[in-house]
């Protein structure tokens, strides 16, 4: 194993501030290999030392406020990093699609990477060719368990399913937490539960954090498609794009043009009825209505929408913003093996990041 | 990365013969590193060539059944393993306690072990900081996935857990497929839903190959008690041995010393009504009985035994003969991480071994 690796971060937002956290604690408790932060950034600064030097974790974020310096461009970074005196491992968390962009560059060089940034591995599917060929050719390591289910062991699930020869039949799940929180909370198991209008819980998941800023950022499903686009491609399925599969978007159509996230909340009570009607359909079944995505890998069929599940069935059953995704193989049979937890949050997904550093690191 | 990795197997058994199907596979579909059987045996006979050159691996269990050469004695097979000229990975197939005592030899020696054998990890804490303080020593890799759950991610997701500074409060969970199987048979969540006596519910268990040869073999607990003691250990609880902890038995005290499986399977109908008593107490709190283990990390107390749950539990929602493992920490909050699927069968089993080794190769 390396006597040293150099760490080099871009993004301290939610997930990078945790992420820091869990480096700087990571680093104290393991005395072997060293692990040095050599290079920090934010969309605007950085802080590095030219000779690769080490910088305090724990006071990173503060010297980031401070600094003087901009970030490099991603060529220079390529650059840099390349000629560093020891392996490094680039930990990528922003969702930067430029970054992502860049991955087969870094790869090509030798410098590895961990990050829960989706864009890489759900954006062109020449994009996520060129990232595995640039790794294959250099033997650097690329890892993104945080990229689906944010630290649930989903990816590495999925890859040593495929890697020991199970064949994976199909993979269904809810896999965003804010859909997730929503439909807990509007069309609850419990019968009798109470429940608000569909407006009213897209407003209430949003006062609380649960939604993006602007909620249709969420209700689109294009965040899940990407998610499913991840997993699909794991399991064999080329995939050509997020968008090249049925999604269905919660946001009404009329509200597609909304100027903002604010006037959308304001006219959205107007369509709750359709909502209703959805939640009473499945209610007449004796079901309810869960925001869910599937990958059908015989048929190549990768789909994101409404579906409706017996009262019952474990998606029905999730609590709060909790994720789940079953995998149905040929060795697990009818009965999935299931991974289930919270999908979010900048600790859970700071972890994903920190195994696959460990991960990395233990091969280099 | 080693360009040739040597691989030993001890014991082809049920799990055996699915991870040789399965290492031909891996082999067959991955150039590099070359994968070389150097020696396989059973409790009988051995196949093996002085010179280390490879053993054609679809043809093993053929060979072993015609081959004269009997199995070397352990220290005779530790020599020829690190006399070997490429990394080597022992394979320990077994259930065997003898095996398991000689890890720390083997990891001394630099010769890298993955294995489903709960016994090494299970038995005293002595052998358990043998076995780590030998492997830390060499650098030495020692997996052993399939040692809790078979091929469900449960050793591999509380190491990332803990590896990442997260904070593990409860482990709870159905860890038997047999006594999954028996409780969703015997109590089943459905109201109304028909079952057997109890008697009658083992006597099916054992037919249908859910139960050892002597049913008492699961009944008797120590099986789960096995699989709590090597994750309490993990998460930081020193253990001493599987019978340091409260394990209830399911054999009534009279039973004990039946001479026979056969002949408790005959007499175990006279209580019945112990276990009807148990089921009714359950159901009229609206609950029912499940057999669980769980480890509560703070007051350090680990136990293993009948207790009662809401119907809507997810301990109690589960179906056939499932594992299902909640792991409550500091970053998952309320919600606990929960990993559910089969725990139990030759090919997941063997699954977990592949994937052990396909790490443990990933590092040579």
């Amino acid at each position: 194993m390396a006597k040293n690796v150099l760490i080099a971060v871009i993004g301290a937002g939610g997930v990078g501030k945790c992420f820091l956290g869990q480096l700087s604690a990571l680093a104290a408790r393991r005395p072997s290999p060293t692990l040095s932060l050599c290079y920090i950034c934010t969309s605007k600064k950085a802080v590095f030392n030219a000779d690769y030097s080490a910088i305090d974790i724990s006071s990173a974020p503060s010297a980031l406020a401070t600094s003087a310096a901009s970030p490099k461009a991603l060529p220079s970074l390529i650059e840099y990093l390349a000629a560093a005196p020891a392996p490094v491992v680039l930990v990528d968390n922003t969702s930067s699609q430029d970054v992502a962009d860049a991955y087969p560059l870094f790869l090509a060089k030798g410098i590895n990477i961990v990050t829960p940034n989706k864009k890489a591995f759900s954006g062109s599917y020449d994009l996520w060719q060129a990232i595995f060929s640039a790794a294959a050719a250099s033997g650097a390591k690329v890892y993104h368990e945080s990229s689906v289910g944010a630290g649930l062991p989903v990816i590495s699930t999925l890859k040593d399913l495929v890697d020991t020869g199970d064949k994976v039949t199909k993979i269904e799940g809810v896999f965003s937490g804010t859909m997730s929180f929503l439909f807990n909370s509007f069309a609850p198991t419990a019968a009798g539960a109470a429940a608000g209008k569909w407006s009213a819980e897209v407003k209430n998941a949003k006062a609380l954090g649960y939604t993006e800023p602007d909620p249709r950022d969420d209700l689109n499903g294009l965040d899940v498609a990407r998610k499913l686009t991840i997993l699909a491609r794991l399991a064999g399925l080329p995939v050509a794009s997020p968008t090249a599969f049925p999604v269905q978007s919660l946001i009404p159509a009329a509200l597609e043009s909304c100027a903002s996230g604010d006037e959308f909340l304001e006219k959205l009570p107007e369509f709750d009825g359709d909502m209703e009607k959805t939640k009473a359909e499945a209610e007449a079944e004796g079901k309810v209505v869960r925001f869910v995505g599937s990958i059908d890998v015989a048929s190549q069929q990768v789909k994101v929408g409404l579906e409706k599940f017996d009262r019952s069935h474990p998606i029905a059953a999730l609590k709060g913003s909790d994720n789940i995704i079953s995998f149905y193989t040929e060795r697990y049979g009818s009965n999935p093996l299931i991974i289930q937890g919270a999908g979010a949050g900048g600790e859970v997904t700071a972890m994903g990041v920190t195994g696959d550093l460990i991960k990395v690191i233990s091969q280099l």
